[in-house]
């Protein structure tokens, strides 16, 4: 079949590896001669597994003790809920940046529980930049951040810190750089983007600020009830967890989070490096706050659109067409993406650029 | 490989076909030259996939006008939460019957949202019956009970109605015999026993339910937005899906539900005949409350446990021990397995009495 070069935003690209390893699985899990999906969630194969996935999440993010790791269902937008569920009193306030739709949805949830203060935005400017210079209220219950902005393809180059809890949604930058988990009470992703497939939520949570909220919380949406029955209180979504470890032991494998950084910058570089030379194309997010896994970027006559993507079609360059409420192309770089798949949309942005002198001259 | 007779409770066996066609859809997903999981849930490839899951679900069951079918992460247990937190105002009753742990699970959360009436319990006999002669109460805002309880083996053969709504736990009979859809007001199902892997939730619900409680839902905990969203107001559980419609149309291209029950009943006849034919062996549900999905029984003498155990084994007959609370055996013959498998336990139960029949002559 032809090499096809995966910049889906999400779920987007997995290691071709952790795809076979996982349909080996299907066909005979652990020796049982028996379908990954068909066993029991209790036995000790698969129990090896969410062992195996934990350990694997400590061992790249370097997570300190007092921490639990858990793999849960209903994706971040069910964390949205859940955090001011476990995490805001009613009378509390939260401090929320708001640096995408992402965070205007968590900001939303939060407000059914406690209040919200919005304490930075990058609205004004459709979310193109990630706001600086803002100070966090030291008597807000915690401040949530976003780390990467798929749609806007902005992402913090520096993480902020706290001297309260910080949490931060990192699902579209999780396991792309090394983070200092100590600098944070809470961290999640859902999987789809840089971790595994659908279907699967990592949470990294500081044990010591749970159960300090009034409310009675329902079973399913109180950490401590997960923590307690380590990511087994009602059946996991198996396959997306076997998937996910499939993918981190494959981050361990090829030198962890720091590699992945170099690797990721490097391909960053090279598209953005492109665009910023190409004169057909320009990108959209400010300089300083370039994401290195979602690069978006337009055409400066975007008349031209339908024909670069019919000539990146042609090359089977897959998954490159914007957000609507951005427009032009997005390049979702995540780590399993390799620098080819890069050079290849390189290579067709010039090509594009020698069609369209050639079509002047 | 040897053929595994697999006699797991949940996640259980699924049909063979279901398992390659979603290995093939690993490799390559609907001709993109991708896999399934990593390939955008709003490309028109996995569209299709939704539409045609929800569709099979209105064929198989003949959901009528005025349902709508989703497709949810978290199991029942988020069900348990979800169903008072959109049904049970404050003040609220809501009648539930106790024919289990999970049924006892519901009753838990149900409790942090309204009041709760439960009309009907068997955990006198540690759940071995179905309670019978119970009335509902006419102003209680629903009646919440579970079809089939997969550890003590009791499945109600006729479903209750009530002119409250209804709302049925499906979790572990799913399409395994035909429901009047029409006498329910919801019916939900965890995929992971009857109709697909871990990590998915089938809902039937009707529309003219919603929307009359007073308190503010978050969004993920709402029905109608999932409704709105056609189970995509957030990433949906991709992988799971897929299974799910595979073991659906295997379903509908074995005959339906109808053919389903009769399958099943022979299953359980054949398996039953011989619990109640070998002296070794006794039934630990009420004769009359018989589950045609989970059969549980023990050794009248349960010194010979471990080596039942050990012949059944040796047969390649998986997943037998049972639950902890009832002790002995389960067999879970869930739609998949086929009255060979079945065929090969009463062998071994036959094989097990000749031995110890050897033994003491």
């Amino acid at each position: 079949m032809p090499k096809v070069h995966n910049f889906s935003a999400g779920p987007g690209i997995l290691p071709q590896e952790a795809i076979d390893n996982s349909i080996a699985a299907l066909q005979n899990f652990a020796g049982t001669n028996l379908s990954l999906i068909e066993v029991s969630h209790r036995g000790k194969e698969f129990e090896a597994v969410l062992d195996e996935a934990v350990a694997t999440v400590k061992e790249l993010f370097n997570v300190p003790e007092g921490y639990s790791v858990l793999f849960l269902q209903g994706g971040a937008s069910m964390q949205f809920c859940m955090i001011p569920y476990n995490l805001l009193d009613e009378g509390q306030t939260a401090a929320y940046v708001n640096t995408g739709v992402w965070a205007k949805k968590a900001i939303k949830e939060a407000k059914l529980f406690g209040n919200v203060n919005v304490i930075a935005s990058s609205e004004d400017q459709n979310f193109n930049y990630i706001p600086k210079g803002w100070s966090v209220p030291s008597d807000a219950a915690y401040l949530h951040i976003t780390s990467n902005n798929t749609i806007y393809g902005t992402q913090y180059q520096e993480l902020p810190s706290a001297n309260i809890p910080v949490i931060c949604d990192m699902s579209s930058d999780i396991f792309s750089r090394p983070v200092d988990v100590s600098k944070f009470d809470m961290i999640y992703a859902g999987a789809q983007k840089n971790m595994g497939p659908a279907g699967v939520t990592l949470v990294i949570v500081k044990d010591s600020i749970l159960g300090k909220v009034k409310r009675a919380i329902p079973s399913m949406l109180d950490y401590r009830i997960h923590i307690e029955g380590g990511s087994m209180y009602n059946t996991p979504p198996v396959f997306p967890i076997y998937v996910s470890l499939q993918t981190l032991k494959w981050v361990k494998s090829n030198g962890g989070v720091v590699a992945m950084q170099k690797r990721n910058q490097e391909k960053a570089d090279l598209l953005y490096g492109e665009i910023d030379r190409n004169p057909l194309f320009k990108g959209t997010a400010a300089t300083e706050d370039r994401s290195v896994m979602n690069v978006t970027f337009v055409l400066n006559d975007d008349s031209l659109n339908d024909e670069f993507m019919a000539l990146a079609k042609q090359r089977n360059l897959s998954g490159l067409k914007g957000h609507r409420s951005v427009g032009g192309f997005r390049a979702s770089i995540y780590n399993a993406l390799s620098i080819e798949s890069v050079q290849a949309l390189v290579d067709a942005m010039q090509e594009f650029e020698r069609m369209k002198s050639g079509a002047q001259a």
